[in-house]
């Protein structure tokens, strides 16, 4: 950590600032440049400190981190990319695992009917939400366990691993019974209640970055479900929130590469919340193969009209196939297989 | 609702849009231009419907909704100012009510001082945090249970109503046992979870917007709460993220006159997370007051240097005090009380 | 366009508005619902009305745009690709085309090495800045018509067009003499003066977003140059301004595809200012092409580290013929060419 | 600035950096860490290094300026308060100067007419457009030049200096000829040729935030001026483009105190673009006077639902009058006067 004294900073203050360092048991490394004077704590625990308490003191203008305050989930921990095995599906490997299936699980048949198309079109994951994050408390809130039963019954008949939202820590107990994959959606990337007992699981999570989370908080969140013991973690975009309308949000794809760069974890893209119409999410899905991604996350629904929920922004059955097929030579075009 | 079809929109799609409205009980209005032709749905109950399914047609180009999604939240269900009475301190009446403490209940010793200092100065609810949201799993996570001891203690000396964070469901009970009022912060604005649970509690919530909730989805959230049968709820605003970096988030000043006109609830606002800066605090509290909030909240501590979470933006006593005499005149200037 | 009343208004704010419309020469359709009454314009003509002074109106709660406000810009005018041809490079058709050069002109030597680097690897325009607009004053500013003459040397020796930046209307006369393309710059995206001029003249125009300007607002200013009768406009890409400070910018991937949707106009990417980070311009010039964008444009420089501008997000020659090895299989996977 | 250096950074790229440090003239404070490598330049001169450069050499991980890249506008430069006299009225000094027109001059009558009113209620200077920078190509341009003149004979009239906005260098020898105060518009932050054009006026200007200028590019651009030898600058926050829909912008209060602490400039609050609705305007114009802002610019016209533009967000002139009397008591309960 850096910390910037303020113009012609009072010694005492400066001194002041040393002293607290040194209490906390790191070294200072003091540069008196002309116009500043620069406090410099390096030290490979640089996440334990906080930068607030510093900015609070006397004389001091500004602090900067050097490092990043993540430790599990950095490149640092690990050089290797993190492979996440689930029922023989290999994710953050050579193949892009495609995940898919409708927002919310709605009856047996509709998710028997698009577990199928799924399988048959090359997907490898089944999603399907039966625990709903819905902005009004007067719509659709997810069938519950009866929704998981469905969604149990599909990987039975297909074969596929499931993925499946957990909203709080109550919840998990039920919902790690039938999942093979739990998921963290958006508005609850930072409910470190959640995190923290998703910690202590043994099984796969997929963490969603919140639509305003930098993605240094996404990494942040990452390891806390890390620190308490879980290593089977993926991380994913799914569009942020920016001043543009023309979407309903803006998929970043730079957080493709650098997520990448920064952490071993598996990275997913979902271009379905991403944009937020079903007409964008393959071109979108191209540019996140093409970008890095090692997996696509996608709603599918037999009838988007009647969807009871994300309609506008999921494919039909027929377009998911055209998708899968279109997406194969692009993932090929980078190296990866479908 | 309104329903915008595509230019030269197929007759059949049309059909097929007026069908659906239909088959969902509500009336359609036609009106066909030269260039479109829109399907208006309008009627009472338009916060049921969702526009996504309606998105997912052929020939549509978009929806506008006409109504707010909300009912109980709104001005048209209550024209009157709610006024939430917490042990004798009126909430959203005449006088501006000032919260303040420490970001984190530390001990016994500093959340008493606090307590009695901001009881002097003129403060009327004492806030502090036992269960903490941090960014970091490596930082403090708050004292809990004793952390609420401490709280009721500080209560029984000064006659001070508490104010503290809860997280999570499972939290609620022990949390209302001893607060006054029940906080929700930025990270779970649209916990849901947790909001429905709140709505079954008889006691007064107080619901941070996220820091990329828009007002509209604030109070969706709220009405979550109000809807469960909890009528207690105030709103407010404590800054929003956006791409200034001067300041650790944008204080949206509009957000307190457009909530005012929005719904009958009491608005607080929260100028030290609003900018993350002590010395900004007062101007910023001051400009909440001209907008119109009828609370203010800030951090006070006796040291905000040694701060186990937010110094940087943290009041001392004094300086406290001082924000208090400086309120004053910018209250009944106006025409409000401090 | 849809004016919403509001609630129970005043049945002669409705006549004021409904008689107002008329007056503009427009036909109302009225639709009175249980909670609101809609006042309804519909025509060709949308994009000649504002929604300002009806919002001024008493009795108005909101106005809605059915329209787009741009004409000329649209798939409305044009259902056809437009393909700009520049000396021989053709702009918009089924090849990518690549443009590639230093941010700025800063010697004949360098812009000649750069020059015959990116015709050997494959691309097709040149590009340089010779009038830079750059945050500081202290800041090189760029080598103005001797920057120019340099640029037009190595299209004689090599035949790449060359397209450079032009800030102000006084510029244009000297900059067409030489450039073949003229770029506005993200800064003056709604500089009207500037744009109006440029629609006098008969030269190919590429105009990037601001980094604050939304779609519709990129295509309004586009429209400007249209209407004054210049039809050689190309859109671009950029980056837009939001919250995440990983990358200097956010490449707004949606805006590929939902461009190429609105409008027939050629579109183009810039992975290098939509980052900031030379490491991350491969990989979002591959989403880029993956997700529909005509051409790419990228900075390379023969030694980044001293470049006078823009080094960081500037490739060396040889990572752009690595870059361009690796683009050629994505525009292939995507029916294109490079 | 402060380069860090990548974890085990080779000690060749290290050298490197630090000889290109020297090369520039500036000398280096180096801190090894455990972890990391910090190249650290202190100087007075910072503002005329860039970071881009360093961030394009290998082995190094980022860059951080320690200092303000802007010198003549910051407090460094000057302690004291910037006042300006403008035909006898001070801006930046103890009486808070309110600024009042209509967007446009629509006619003789109605500025005239408006400027008596704005006299009339208190109002120091009048503005109002007479080129005007509009979205669409289809709206309404400004009267130019016969706009200047009613403008300039409702001045003779009243007394009121006037402030007219000036979009391109060629006009500025026209508009300065008539008007008191040059206002660049938020479109025209960063057009540098216009700044360095007006850095050679000797007339007060009046420099609006652009709608996503950091504080800092603000500042900068004011650079441009100043660093020209025009010292009348004046700043001003007219509302940020925020992912917030219920306003048209952001009014960003939390620059007023900001910028009163970074510049000695006088810092001018447009309620009127910062919320783009009249009933907003007051008590936006209240928080903006209540958080230390030196002046308020709004718009005011006789009938604002025929206005020609921003009709939305116009007071009327009896409104205009009742701001003005709302506004006295808040500016001194904040000990200023108006």
């Amino acid at each position: 950590m850096i910390i910037v004294m303020q113009q012609h900073a009072d010694p005492k203050h400066i001194e002041a600032v040393v002293k607290r360092v040194e209490e906390l048991g790191y070294k200072v490394h003091l540069s008196r440049g002309e116009a500043r004077t620069i406090v410099g704590i390096i030290g490979a625990d640089e996440h334990k400190l906080q930068t607030s308490s510093f900015e609070a003191m006397d004389g001091v203008e500004k602090t900067m981190r050097v490092m990043q305050p993540y430790k599990v989930a950095s490149r640092d921990f690990s050089q290797e990319d993190t492979v996440i095995n689930v029922n023989g599906v290999a994710i953050g490997g050579q193949k892009i695992v495609v995940m898919a299936g409708p927002c919310s699980v709605e009856s047996r048949e509709m998710i028997l009917e698009t577990a199928h198309a799924v399988k048959e079109a090359g997907g490898s994951v089944l999603r399907g939400g039966a625990f709903k994050p819905r902005s009004s408390p007067y719509s659709f809130q997810g069938m519950g366990e009866e929704g998981l039963r469905y969604l149990a019954e599909a990987r039975e008949q297909t074969g596929l691993p499931i993925i499946t939202e957990v909203m709080t820590p109550d919840e998990i107990e039920l919902v790690a019974d039938y999942a093979d994959i739990l998921q963290v959606g958006a508005r609850n990337t930072q409910n470190y209640s959640l995190l923290k007992a998703l910690g202590k699981l043994q099984k796969p999570v997929f963490l969603k970055r919140g639509m305003s989370s930098t993605i240094q908080e996404l990494l942040m969140s990452a390891e806390y479900i890390l620190a308490g013991g879980n290593m089977q973690v993926m991380v994913g975009e799914r569009g942020i929130r920016t001043y543009e309308t023309a979407t309903r949000f803006t998929f970043d794809v730079n957080a493709i590469p650098v997520l990448k760069e920064l952490t071993h974890l598996p990275v997913i893209a979902d271009p379905a919340h991403g944009t937020g119409k079903w007409n964008l999410v393959t071109p979108i899905a191209k540019a996140a193969v093409a970008a890095g991604a090692d997996s696509i996350m996608v709603e599918v629904h037999p009838n988007p009209a009647e969807a009871w929920s994300d309609g506008a922004q999921s494919l039909t059955l027929e377009r998911f196939a055209t998708m899968m097929r279109e997406l194969r030579p692009v993932a090929e075009a980078v190296g990866r297989t479908l």
